[in-house]
């Protein structure tokens, strides 16, 4: 029997985005785009002497979730459960950033709002160098164009209105911090044009081809990645890589009709909630 | 068979508000707070030669729908359900033109966004005179504390982090125009004293007692919502008014501890939807 608070955070991929700095991480961010995923974390959060956090059984170190503690002046257990493969572009350390703000604040009475919680996971996030836009997304759900950077009293989210079957296949790790941290100008301006076609038609259809453009002209695009994607394609289906990861995305059935052995899951239409 | 696409908008009980007007609609509309409900409107749209507009069987017909469909050049047959009573303070209005907003996209292949569609069926809203942010809060889901008037490219909406049970149960109906029409400014005064209460304290603890308070000070509170509310205090529960109904609204099981046969729902935490 525990008295812990348990959260749950959609994972989340991203298709496209661009990388904003600024000395502040709650106006530092990325814009773009991504879909919000009903296959997320499950997490549970109670006070204790000494932080710890477990994900899937095991002990980890994630400097986002031990930056959110701090800011809410806590030492927790944080018990965490995936079907989503860590660094592999689902923002399983936003989830867990995320989750540990919402599960914190109730079982410490912090007596702080959603954007409150929500910005300082971002802030988490950001100042871990482990992402830059999933907080904001998980916070939202759906699938959430970020049209402005940095946390909620900053930014601008608008969404494609759909709610879909999407399919995801994972194929190995890409590492978010050796990506953001270098030289990032042609990366965002892939990011920006990206956007814009979202922008201009919101529909999944375009999502999908803005987010297989974005990761050729970003030049993120593995070999193995793209030849899923070219197969998917040649099978009549739409897949793109889920940024930042080896991980091909799919909207509908596109991954399973070309014969892969991919895990099927849908877009989330909420943010991450406490259950109660 | 039908080939109409299916939307699912929660409901949505306003505990306090402000009026504020503008010339424009998608500015004008109303700070305050809310709770969106698992109950809500299940509505079909099918593009047909003429409108018509179905609710629980019965032809009605519905200003908010009809401007909605307008501004999206359609006509169509608009087929809702509900459990929620119909001028009782559960936002069905702004349910139904968020709704037709995002099937009618859907059906006709619009092309926009959800935020554009949220704006069109809040403006809708707001010309039909019968909500002032309901479909801003049922675009969002949650507890929403609207902190900025109008549609999304100029409100800003927080929320209170809980997702708990909510109980119901509605004595019957107030005239939102005849409210909303009239002179709100003593109202508006109330709504922002409450507002100020739950942003400093968001727990629904402080929503309840905020609501409590707007009813009184607002002038709102009738004498049987009243009484049910002391029976519920009296048995060690928590309630208020929702606005604009003669419903009264209990975080938990207050309503049925006290002895009502009301009606138990939950904190919705999506936003509408389509079903797909």
């Amino acid at each position: 029997m525990s008295d812990g608070v348990r959260a749950f955070v959609p994972g989340h991929v991203t298709g496209f985005f661009t990388v904003d700095r600024d000395d502040d991480p709650t106006k530092a961010g990325s814009r773009g785009g991504g879909i919000a995923l009903s296959d997320g974390v499950s997490m549970t959060v109670e006070p204790a002497p000494e932080t710890t956090v477990t994900l899937d059984g095991e002990t980890i170190e994630m400097a986002a979730v031990e930056h959110v503690l701090s800011t809410l002046r806590a030492d927790a257990r944080v018990t965490a459960e995936t079907p989503l493969p860590l660094g592999a572009g689902f923002g399983v350390s936003g989830a867990m950033a995320l989750g540990t703000a919402l599960a914190t604040n109730a079982a410490l009475d912090r007596g702080l709002s959603y954007n409150e919680l929500v910005t300082i996971a971002h802030g988490a996030e950001v100042k871990a160098g482990t992402g830059l836009g999933d907080v904001v997304a998980q916070a939202r759900g759906g699938v959430p164009l970020r049209l402005e950077p940095g946390g909620p009293q900053h930014n601008y989210v608008d969404a494609v209105p759909d709610w879909t079957r999407v399919e995801y296949y994972t194929l190995g790790e890409l590492s978010t911090p050796d990506v953001v941290g270098g030289d990032t100008e042609a990366l965002t301006t892939a990011g920006e044009r990206a956007l814009s076609m979202v922008v201009e038609e919101p529909t999944l259809d375009s999502f999908t081809r803005a987010s297989r453009q974005f990761s050729r002209e970003a030049g993120l695009l593995t070999e193995s990645v793209r030849d899923v994607v070219t197969t998917v394609t040649e099978a009549g289906g739409d897949a793109a890589m889920a940024m930042l990861g080896e991980t091909v995305f799919a909207v509908g059935t596109g991954l399973t009709d070309a014969g892969y052995d991919a895990r099927s899951s849908a877009v989330y239409p909420a943010g991450a909630t406490l259950d109660t």
